[in-house]
């Protein structure tokens, strides 16, 4: 058994060997290897660079007292740069596992999607974490850009998690027990120090000071920058990196500061990349640049005299399961479409696809593209030829420009008129030849959402494309795409005896594939998980849960070539925990599906290995990672329910929210304060205001547990856990979990009233507070999410009728009054702003349900009552079909347009002709009928008919703008009145009137 | 060829084979590999420990810019710790040389005496450098204290200086030209870092925020300290450390700062580590304690039966020079001393040591000891028997005591009386016994100046003993010191095909030694060296220069055991070097000899190998360590030579001196103005005046130069080149450097007046200035070297008449007047505080120059004028044995015994007597004689015999304490003008009284 130390040894033999340079850790506190210059630096800039070294990696937000197994401030990650990109980093990765004793036929290896971003850095690639029977042991990233530059040449990154490989080649469980060197445990080795940096980074470094330290390091990092020394001034940025790091493990950066804190760092990491690569090109490159390759010949051209079936592999690296099924979606029908604007005689075009490879089968090709004939139209024959028949010099012309005699030239007619024209008999290409350009062009173009380029210098696609099979029937075509050209070989599986194999024909391919163990085909993928899930869920008398697990059932399916079912077992008494922090632990973390029976969770789970494995070793590997991480969380369940809730509430006092607004201890003081209001001016008595009042007091208190630290989705669903066992009532439970709702776009709102009341006081909170501080989005910048807390305050709002009784301004208006108790003033363009946004919110809201963008301006005046405008909304989309609803808005207008805004006071007296009395008298008739304050659309409507009448005839036959004053004002007041009672309804008549003008159908008279 | 990260690898292999534990460098910013705390702390204690890593090791004041060939602010440190001492650490050391492709047997490695402290960490050692050919490689210690805690066990620091090493491997001549990894040199690597942060750290750095740095750090870890959380203290001990380093770099650390630094890391360093010891203590010291080792059985007695010769070793590993000849006599005087105590007869006792072993040879040591007769006096005989001859109580009590039947007892007879006694034979011991404790002992008690523990539990010397080897004749003698037992071999040449020998016999031992190349007599080697020094100086028509270089050869001769001489040579043009320059790399650093005409030096030097090797490989490592030290002399003689000596001047702002008292440009001001003061005091004119001013106006100028800078004790001696060049006049330029001397005790002093001068303002002004901000020496503590201030102001004023026209109190006042318009205000009691210390420091001086206490006493009056005090005081010892003196003395004391200190006014007109006019008219002429001021002793001597005569008559006639109070007044005054004249030789009569009292002869008498 390999100790740590020997660990260490042979992966830094094993890069010697192929050519890297060794380097030691940088001589600062990083976070990762990533951070040491020898990374961050040297992957700037056209200069080769080949690159290893071990790099103990500080996290303070780690921090665990080295109690937990799994988790360590400092951390060994053993870091490896290729620059370029060799073309086989995967391979060359996988032998160096073999070279620490890795049995790579044994073990489930896998390369799981992980994109890698540091905003502090300025730096992202694509690329994977390596999975180990599950476990996490690498990081493996195409840096595609550093410092906020595009990095040309890519440089490939893999950074070994030694902890994790050594605990899993050694099976020991706790990092303090894996043997480091002879003799001596890690536990021996670090644990003291582990213990003791834990204590001063959670609880002990002074915070002020820190906040110096942080100052001092920036300031001399941009002096550096202006001095031109970039890496004095990276030293600077490492170091102002690793106080904020300090500061957030003790729970000093609030989100306003992270975001300022990330802005400078990138600022200072822009700069210093800048200054690098600026120096190096001063100094020569002197490390040279890396050369482009040639490209290999390409295969010669087959000759291929019959119809056959057509095979197209693209081979790439593990693509991410999303782009597994886009892609081969966008080959078929590319290939298809494609084919078409071809002569090139064809049948069914079939598309597969898995992580490694896209294929594309297509029936019957011809030989070779049909004959065609080629006409090219002249000038008119008329003016061709002059009275003797001779060419003319347009005729001439055009015949020597086509190569032949005027003679020789046809005729063609259109449109009824004559034209000399150049007709050609084109004989078809070849097919090799149609494809191989064709397909070509199919790599070239090849896209996903998000590209990345890689030693290719012109391919970018989700992950590298490395080979090209392109067989007509048995013959080879040769496509050659940038510096990848076609053979007749495809990869199979990366541990088979001979990875690489040769294809002896498109036909039966996805059998030969089949007998290589790599099902290309994603539906059969589909049907082996769920024959496996039946069957493996049946042996432990357990089902699957399709429905929930749809999502990770489609993962999967995507994630492997060969779906190896893998069942495992974890202790019964991690069933003890919630079951949502297990399956969130299952799903999210490890893309396995839980395993239950009707009373619950099974302590079973199912996971699918990528092919042929040796069984027991990946059950037990996976067992090992599933038991880790729900050690961890049956550690923080049982620490946090030994705290009771208030000093768990005690705790939010040291999480910072914002620099203004305090502490999240004061958010929760000022959402509890709110709530409390709305509950008074909501009349909530008795058992509800008494639920209410308790769960503000303990509001957000979970945010202080260590399960909600770790698991921060899991916020709300613990509150409710730990309030139950702490003994509050299930109301308060509930509420304080319903309080957390929505969390997302499609999550349910928060059913109890009171729990509904909490989430409207805490989102209010978040956005008067975040407005009056100035921290309101701009741009796509939203970095408290905003956007995301005013719909869920109308998401709520719109479920409980409770809230009619209140606008959404006076909800705000509570949560400026809370904010500004606590010293933080809200001013009146602040507040204004914020109902603003929470309107402009709510209307983008019902123009995204598909409403018609008139119809949601007709119901804009009433967005303070989002139910109200909502049910308008319905009304007006409901009647813009009918009549009556026409007329009225016809007349509203006409009126008006008449009035436009006048109202002045009139003499009734003066109105004595009938149709004035009339429409006086049914006004007043129509007044009493709708009682006082707003009415709906059908109310007015309904009650309006004979109104509307007397109205028409009195505008048809009364002038209004009489050249009498009195007479005039008197009418216009009559009008006025009866706006007055149209507008009762809320709705914007310009708006409603426009909707009718486009001739807006409703969606349920269309449908 | 290996490249630098090869060794690395080599390295790390090589001391992994061997049980030790790698780490990785600390992940922050360290000067050396000690400061890692896999050194630091775990050299703590009572666990075993054994450690290996690279540590890039930071030194910010090392900065270069990355043109110094051999000089980076970064370098690379191989560290390897072996706790305890495995007992052989050098051959473990050297056999993991020849794992880098060292080839011992053709290179001079060598153990030179290099002790090691860190004030900053509490911690020392003693031990070596390693030298290979001459060249640094490595500092191996015996670490003896740590964080201020005492070692137990010991630990051995091996630390390899990487670059060093790996640019002898590769004989490239310039860091850059390394060959690092395949492919890249050591420049392309690290250059562009290299000087980057050498402008970070000599230009860059912002003094203010350092210094916060260093505040907050060393606040954080005093913190921690009392959070009893010893790793994160430690941390912010270093990053302390770092900013001071920084501050250093940036010349921004006065001497005061740095003495209250290191005291305050000193401190915490401390604090650190008892919080790591109690904390080891408490988690029961998880890694064992180390087992004290059970010594190996000793030899049988042998027996032997003839006389023969003795020969005792003690082998050990190498001794500092200067302990090899202490060694040698102590090992003489004590073996003789100590077998004088026996009855062992012998011949000649003769010690013989070199660096690696003490001998002792004992001619014709007999076989055993003679035999002897023991007497035991019993009662008297008259009270042992009683009248009838029976034995009384007293006899039985007595013979019972000593086993014997009363009957038996004998008699003897003392001072005439008789007594019983037992009288025994007694049989000597044999040679062997006698020899084993004796030679035992002597073991035990061996003692250096500066001792050292290492694996043995009870031994102590300047270095571990390692081997004894005791032979009586053929016969081994066996000698058991705690864990060490003799044997029959000895070790020889470390690099002999055969490194341990067997000895077969005492006799003929020296020649032995010889035929293994191994002189053990110092007086041998002495000759061989000059025998060489001869030849080789002859080689190339030049000489040593025995007298300048003596010191020089007397090392040489205690540095190795076999002097093998290396002729080697240097480029020419080095010769263009001031020879100061030169003759200090080649002695200080290198113990090599120049070789020079009368014309100056040759491009040659002369040094001494330690035995067989190849001497081409040798002379051309020499003088590739000769070439790069000169380059580096002759770039900063080249650098310093542009700068204009203003510019240079300007440079000591730079450079701060002390908090208050500001920066050396401050200091170098204070001097000039006070220089200038005294030169008006003095009378300077004329050109002497215009040398002074000129002179004072460039004082010091020379600190601000790089060669001075990086060879502090060239100060003055650079002034004088860099003035000269730049076109002063000699005499500016003999000033200052005249003005830097005396240097130390037994330097000369400045010669000419300006420089004279100069030298009293430079140092009036340090000690009236430190005097001035408190920070006089206390105790033993004198950061500033006050004393030698002093010391050395003393000296000038005393070679210089000149300054007989002032007091040295006036010489202080101007300079405080000086330090006062700076702005510092001097206080009247730091000023006379001052004056008492120069003058403490004066008296002590005339003690330590063997004087009569008394007679130093009597001129104590005159410190003030110390040519003055020094004349009077040979005087005073001259005369103290002349009759004249001493009736002077005689009757000045009557005389001021009559009237003590009164001095009335008297009416001569009352003086009636004869003999009261005969003195009064005496007096008168005496006065008139001695004119006024003052008088030597000789002068009152010669003029005052009949004044003498007169007085004695008058004090033997006259009632001076006359009843009449006039009359008494007028006597008194008469007797009160003789004391007035007495006291114009400044003498205190108290003191001279004493001396005279005490029959003090003046030593030229006696001798």
């Amino acid at each position: 058994m390999l100790s740590l130390q020997d660990v260490l040894l042979r992966l830094t033999a094993y890069w010697t060997e192929r050519g890297a340079m060794i380097v030691q850790p940088f001589n600062t506190e990083v976070g990762a290897g990533t951070a040491n210059p020898a990374t961050t630096l040297r992957v700037l800039g056209p200069e080769p660079w080949r690159v290893a070294y071990v790099e103990p990696s500080v996290r303070p937000d780690d921090s665990r007292y080295g109690q937990n197994p799994n988790r360590l401030q400092t951390h060994t990650q053993f870091q490896v740069i290729l620059k370029p990109d060799p073309g086989d980093p995967q391979e060359q990765y996988l032998a160096s596992l073999e070279a620490i004793g890795v049995d790579l036929a044994a073990h489930d290896i896998r390369f799981v999607e992980d994109n890698w971003a540091s905003p502090a850095l300025g730096a992202w690639g694509l690329g994977w974490e390596v999975w180990l029977d599950g476990l996490e042991i690498t990081q493996f990233t195409y840096f595609q850009q550093a410092g906020t530059l595009k990095l040309d040449p890519v440089s490939v990154e893999i950074t070994y998690g030694i902890e994790r490989i050594v605990m899993a080649l050694q099976g020991v469980s706790h990092f303090a027990d894996i043997d480091y060197a002879p003799g001596i445990t890690y536990g021996e080795a670090f644990g003291q120090s582990e213990y003791e940096m834990s204590r001063y980074y959670l609880d002990e470094a002074d915070i002020a000071a820190t906040q110096r330290l942080y100052d001092l390091h920036a300031g001399e990092a941009q002096k550096m920058l202006d001095a031109g020394l970039a890496m004095p001034a990276y030293y600077n940025v490492l170091k102002c990196s690793h106080a904020f790091n300090v500061l957030d493990a003790r729970g000093a950066v609030s989100t306003a500061e992270r975001a300022r804190a990330f802005a400078l760092m990138r600022n200072l990491s822009k700069g210093v990349a800048e200054l690098f690569v600026a120096r190096r090109s001063e100094l020569g490159f002197p490390l040279g640049t890396v050369a482009s390759q040639e490209p290999p010949a390409p295969l010669a051209m087959p000759a291929v005299d019959q119809q056959a079936r057509l095979l197209f592999e693209i081979g790439v690296e593990e693509l991410p399961a999303a782009e597994v099924t886009r892609a081969r979606d966008w080959l078929e029908a590319t290939v298809s479409e494609r084919l078409a604007s071809t002569k090139l005689s064809h049948g069914q075009v079939q598309a597969y696809a898995t992580p490694r490879r896209l294929v594309v089968l297509v029936e019957d090709v011809a030989p070779r593209e049909a004959d065609s004939v080629e006409t090219v139209r002249g000038p008119r024959a008329s003016a061709a030829f002059d009275a003797t028949g001779a060419p003319t010099r347009a005729a001439t012309g055009f015949a020597a420009k086509h190569g032949i005699e005027p003679a020789s030239l046809d005729r063609v007619e259109q449109d009824g008129i004559e034209y000399v024209a150049v007709v050609r008999n084109v004989e078809g290409r070849r097919a090799p030849e149609v494809l191989s350009s064709l397909l070509a062009q199919v790599v070239v173009d090849l896209r996903s959402e998000r590209n990345m380029r890689w030693s290719d210098p012109a391919l970018s696609y989700a992950r590298p494309v490395r080979w090209l099979l392109a067989l007509l029937g048995d013959a080879a075509i040769p496509v050659t795409a940038s510096q990848l050209t076609s053979g007749t070989t495809t990869r199979v599986q990366r541990v088979a005896a001979a990875p690489v194999v040769q294809v002896p024909s498109a036909d039966g391919y996805l059998d030969f594939l089949r007998e290589h163990d790599i099902v290309a085909d994603a539906q059969a993928r589909r049907s082996i998980i769920l024959d496996a899930a039946g069957e493996n869920a049946a042996k432990v008398s357990g089902r699957v849960d399709l429905e929930a697990d749809a999502s990770v059932v489609a993962e999967i399916v995507n994630l492997v070539e060969s779906p190896m079912p893998i069942l495992g077992t974890f202790d019964k008494r991690y069933l003890d925990l919630p079951p949502e922090i297990l399956t969130s632990v299952m799903r999210k973390h490890q893309r396995y599906l839980p395993l239950r029976t009707t009373d619950g969770l099974l302590p079973h789970f199912l996971t699918f290995a990528n092919g042929g494995c040796d069984v027991a070793t990946v059950t037990r590997g996976n067992e090992a990672v599933v038991r880790a991480r729900f050690e961890d969380a049956l550690f923080f369940w049982e620490a946090d329910q030994k705290v009771p809730l208030e000093t768990m509430k005690d705790g939010l006092a040291k999480l910072a929210f914002e620099e203004t607004l305090g502490s999240m201890a004061d958010r929760a003081g000022r959402i509890a304060v709110i709530a409390k209001a709305l509950g008074e001016r909501l009349g909530l008595d008795g058992a509800e205001r008494a639920t209410l009042h308790r769960a503000a007091d303990l509001a957000k208190f979970d945010l202080g547990s260590q399960m909600v630290i770790e698991m921060t989705s899991l916020a709300g669903t613990m509150a409710r856990y730990y309030a139950t066992n702490a003994g509050e009532r299930p109301a308060v439970a509930d509420a304080l979990a319903d309080m957390e709702r929505p969390r997302t776009s499609d999550d349910a709102v928060a059913t109890s009233t009171a729990g509904a009341i909490l989430a409207v006081a805490d989102r209010a909170d978040l956005l008067v507070g975040l407005f009056a501080v100035g921290a309101n989005p701009t741009g796509s910048s939203d970095p408290f999410a905003l956007r995301r807390a005013a719909l869920g305050l109308l998401a709520t709002i719109r479920e409980h009728s409770l809230f009619d009784a209140i606008t959404t301004g006076d909800i705000l208006r509570v949560a400026a009054t809370a904010i500004d108790a606590q010293g933080v003033a809200v001013s009146e363009s602040a507040l204004s702003a914020t109902e603003a946004f929470v309107q402009a919110r709510f209307e983008q809201s019902l123009l995204d349900a598909g409403n018609a963008p008139d119809a949601v301006a007709a119901v804009l005046p009433l967005a303070g009552e989002p139910r109200r405008a909502e049910a308008t909304l319905t009304d007006v989309e409901r009647l813009a079909g009918e009549d009556q609803f026409a007329s009225i808005v016809e007349a509203v207008q006409r009126v008006r347009r008449l009035i436009k805004d006048a109202d002045p006071d009139g003499n009734p007296a003066l109105l004595t002709a009938t149709v004035e009395q009339q429409l006086a008298t049914s006004v007043e008739k129509l007044q009493r009928a709708l009682d006082s304050g707003s009415i709906t659309l059908p109310q007015l409507i309904s009650a309006s008919s004979e109104t509307l009448n007397v109205l028409n005839t009195f505008l048809d036959e009364v002038l209004v703008m009489d050249e009498n004053r009195e007479v005039r004002d008197a009418r216009i007041a009559l009008l006025a009145s009866v706006t007055r009672i149209a507008n009762r309804t809320g709705i914007d008549w310009d708006a409603a009137s426009r909707l009718l003008a486009t001739g807006y159908k409703p969606a349920t008279v269309t449908g």
